[in-house]
């Protein structure tokens, strides 16, 4: 076996053999396949693809480059959720606990924002004395005790997985989506969930920008998780436009409460409950009712006590950023867009958003919404309302919303999609 | 400017703007472009191409790389070839001389050999004394005083080439024909020559196995040629059974030294003479008659001044190999193949090549030819003559000359193909 003999196969659009795979992984892990052998090979297979057998494999191999959770301990069935990520996805912060409160256990490893999309992690350390970082034992302790655990991912877990994902990231080899869904299941698998729920976006605001590609991404995953044993469904969602009525982190915790209250915008409701029900299908808890564990407060319950579990104060004031800029709108009639990209742009330069990985993100800043697409709008009423600690941040994202970010028209009812577009499994 | 738009728009398939060549060659020179990010960059290349303008620019920002060589200041024209490497071709040793004796002066740097083809400085290394490296002024002064100069390039010419190119042999990114043109013709427009006259080869025995690739290959040098300035013709010649009859080092500089005696194998007289007569046109010296120079005995003359200027004594004997083993034919006929791969593999592994960069080379072993494909030969007499000091090796020599690499038929004339056969400017 050798790495130039392995990239010529690929580069020549042949299949990679079991063996080579399991090989190639194991010794770039080991770091005996150096770097640039390893983003030659990404970009072959970016251009020449991978096949659903290929796909299987390379994910079995980074699963086992490290640990892989054991959950069969439990009383209760485990499920999980993975969001390919968005502007104003939140959803995991009330899924978590209400999926809890119905019967099944809910191991959630999470990660933190890059970019435009926001990260569970960042959003929840946004509550006072919340802690991300728990050891495996923590982990399991809060689990039996709550039923939901929302965590960092240990560095055990997909060591391949880590390293080959750095060096996609700087060598343009990012988009292939063999390389993505491998990359996103092995993590999920090496968990070690039973059931999994993915809710793979498209649009502006997503990594996917159309329903083609996200439909794919959604299959081949979707195809890689029954592969593996794993009783694994794709939502397909709409990102045209942020989820919910905030984009940031304390905001966004925010609004995830109101949802655990009870109330909270429509579109949050409506995905928090269809993933819910996803998930707890998934799980082999059919009749379970998460419509009622939200309206009756059992999910706001097993939120709290997870909060407190991981050494958050429930019911401590959100941190709330000191400056606040009010965008108006510019014209009456229907509101027919509000870019998901543009939006996530502009709360990650507010603040909320990071640019590399070491850097702190601001826990009050953020856009806050006061209409969504189909709304009916008023000139010179407010639309959106910026904040940030840094005032001089909102002349950038004031940028980031011009040209046609918003775009208010004559139509009653254009610009109103459906939060779930589509179904896979 | 960024290494990974840049990447991302050859991997779409997009051409490169002159401006980021520029930028990406300068800062892979200086390494602030990382070796992962040039072998991407190389895969999405092989796979998605480049343009003739990409070509174009690519070499140039290769060239200024380094320092680019000068030899305004001679007298003479100058005139160079390069061979794309083949077994058996020795043809640069009798060629600089009698394009020398003709009137042109020959800057010839050269390299050495790896895998199954040679190299011309291990050859001139077989004669006693003489030394590939040459100071700059030392060239000169060979050049000045004999006419020809054949030497190791320095370090100086065309460094973002020998950094890419040592990548490119570890990341499956050689066959590439926008890289290896450019990489060629990159250090041959660097050592400053007015013409060149290209070697394309094409069968087992050369890079290009297909006579369309060589033709592909010869368009795109000739192209990039004539971009920089510099008169460039191309040959393309047959590589599907050795050149003459030796591969090996010593070997090869004694069947040189027939030739510019007068004598020697038809099939590198012809070819000698086809070059001499492209590279003396080129450079504007059309009515000269190397013929004559064989006959004569000036190109010889030449010869012993170039070889003694560098060191070398040209009336030393030559090494030869401790050990022989003869290769009988297997049946009466007509010889209508003699594998070229077959037989510089042969070479390679009685000790006539290396497997690594810094191997030593035995200057004795080798393969001697006693017919050539369209000669009758009877069955148990000598068809080869293995040469070695290391005679454990002649088993994995006659391996490489196993299965069809020797082909014995009934029909008068086959196997006989024509040296040249093409010629591309």
């Amino acid at each position: 076996m050798d790495a130039i003999t392995i990239i010529r196969a690929k580069r020549d659009g042949r299949t990679l053999t079991p063996e080579q795979i399991d090989w190639i992984i194991a010794a770039y892990t080991r770091g005996e396949v150096a770097d640039e052998q390893m983003s030659a090979l990404a970009m072959a297979i970016l251009l020449n693809g991978m096949d659903r057998a290929e796909i299987a494999r390379w994910t079995a191999a980074m699963i086992a480059s490290g640990e892989r959770m054991d959950f069969s301990g439990l009383p209760l069935p485990t499920t999980d959720k993975h969001s390919t990520g968005g502007v104003g996805d939140k959803i995991t912060l009330p899924l978590a606990p209400l999926v809890a409160a119905c019967g099944a256990a809910v191991p959630q490893l999470s990660g933190r924002g890059l970019g435009h999309t926001g990260g569970t992690l960042d959003k929840l350390e946004s509550i006072p004395g919340w802690r991300a970082r728990l050891t495996g034992e923590e982990m399991l302790a809060v689990l039996r005790g709550t039923g939901a655990v929302i965590c960092a991912a240990g560095e055990g877990l997909a060591p391949a997985d880590r390293k080959l994902y750095a060096l996609r990231d700087v060598t343009g080899t990012v988009e292939s989506i063999p390389l993505i869904a491998s990359s996103i299941m092995s993590k999920k698998i090496a968990e070690g969930t039973g059931a999994l729920v993915l809710d793979v976006k498209a649009g502006s605001g997503a990594f996917m920008k159309t329903l083609e590609d996200a439909r794919e991404l959604a299959s081949t995953m979707v195809e890689i998780g029954t592969d593996h044993g794993v009783r694994t469904v794709a939502l397909l969602t709409d990102m045209s436009t942020p989820l919910g009525l905030t984009a940031g982190n304390a905001l966004e915790v925010r609004e995830a409460v109101e949802v655990l209250a009870g109330g909270g915008p429509a579109d949050v409701v409506e995905l928090t409950l269809a993933l819910a029900r996803e998930m707890l299908d998934a799980a082999g808890l059919p009749d379970a009712d998460p419509a009622a564990a939200l309206a009756h407060g059992s999910a706001m319950d097993r939120w709290r006590r997870m909060i407190a579990a991981q050494g958050g104060d429930p019911d401590a004031p959100l941190p709330v950023a000191r400056e606040r800029h009010t965008v108006s709108a510019p014209a009456s009639g229907v509101l027919t867009a509000l870019d998901a990209y543009a939006v996530g742009v502009a709360a990650w330069r507010l603040g909320a958003g990071r640019a590399r990985k070491e850097d702190p993100v601001q826990a009050g800043a953020g856009v806050e919404l006061h209409a969504k697409p189909g709304d009916t709008v008023t000139a010179g009423a407010p639309l959106l309302t910026l904040h940030t600690d840094t005032p001089e941040r909102f002349e950038d994202a004031l940028a980031a919303l011009a040209g046609d970010a918003i775009r208010i028209g004559p139509e009653a009812g254009a610009g109103v999609r459906p939060t779930v577009l589509d179904r896979i499994s």
